[in-house]
C-alpha cells in the first residue's frame, strides 16, 4: 500500500505506532499490517495486530484488506502459540464497546488450560423458548437483507 | 465449494448442523459458510459463524477460505449490531482452549456499554521490565521465521 494513499489519523495511538512515531515492541510487519506486544498483556506474548490503514472496527475494514489482515492473524496465532509454548490461542476484536483504541486491532493471546480465563465466556443466558429464538433469527436475517440492498 | 470435495467429520456437531442433520436457528448461509444462533448466548443475538469445511482452528483454515469467512463475519457483525440495536460487537475465536466444539467458529456477540462483559479482558498482567518484553518479542519473531521456512 502506498504510504501517501494511506488513511491516517494523527491523533490515533496505533497510527502513530504504525508510522514509527511512537515506539512499540514489534513482532511482525508487512505491507498492510503491523503487530506488536500489548504492553499490559492478558498473558505474556499477547499481541495486537492492526491494519496500517486507520479504520475503527472490523466492519469498517475495506474488502481488499480482509484477507491480508486475517492471513497475518493466522501466522501470528501459530507463532504466539509456538513461542509461548501455549496450548491454544484466543483471537478477538472488540468493536467500539470495550475497545480502548479506536483503530481496529486483533488481540492474539496465548492460552493454556486452567490459565484463569476459562470463566470469561460465562455466565451465558438463554432464550425463553423456541419462538423467542425465532424472533431474533428474523431480526438478524432481516438486517442482513437490509444491509445488502 | 463442491459438496463431494468437502472435508466433513461425521462426529462433529457443527458439521452436522452444516449438513442439516442437526437443526439450528440459521441466520446466514453462503457457499462457504453458515451462521446460526448460539443456543446458550452471552446475549441474545450471539451468533456462531463456521466454515462449511471441517477445520479445527483459525490456523487450520485454508488460505482460500480466509476472505470468505471474515467477509461473512463483517456482514454478520453489521447485521447483529443493527438487529439487536447494539452499540458494538465482540468478535472472537477460541482456538483449542475454551473451544467447546472442535470446528472453527467465530463468535459474533452484540455489545452494549455496561452490559456486564466489561470485566472479561481483566485482570491484565505486565512485563517486569523492557528486557523481559524484548525476550518475548524475539521468541515470537523467531517463531514466525521458523514457521515461514
Amino acid at each position: 500500500m502506498e504510504e501517501d494513499l494511506l488513511m491516517v489519523d494523527d491523533d490515533c495511538l496505533f497510527c502513530r505506532i504504525v508510522s514509527g512515531e511512537v515506539p512499540a515492541t514489534m513482532v511482525y510487519v508487512d505491507q498492510n499490517t503491523v503487530a506488536f506486544l500489548d504492553h499490559r498483556p492478558l498473558f505474556h506474548g499477547h499481541t495486537l495486530l492492526v491494519p496500517r490503514e486507520h479504520v475503527e472496527t472490523l466492519t469498517d475494514l475495506s474488502p481488499a484488506l480482509v484477507e491480508p489482515l486475517f492471513t497475518a492473524a493466522q501466522s501470528i496465532a501459530r507463532a504466539v502459540e509456538l513461542a509461548m509454548k501455549a496450548e491454544g490461542t484466543f483471537v478477538a476484536m472488540n468493536n467500539r464497546v470495550s475497545q480502548s483504541v479506536p483503530h481496529l486491532h486483533v488481540h492474539i493471546v496465548p492460552r493454556r488450560r486452567k490459565d484463569g480465563l476459562k470463566g470469561f465466556f460465562w455466565p451465558r443466558t438463554k432464550y425463553k423458548d423456541e419462538s423467542e429464538m425465532k424472533i431474533v433469527q428474523r431480526q438478524i436475517a432481516g438486517a442482513l437483507q437490509e444491509l445488502s440492498r
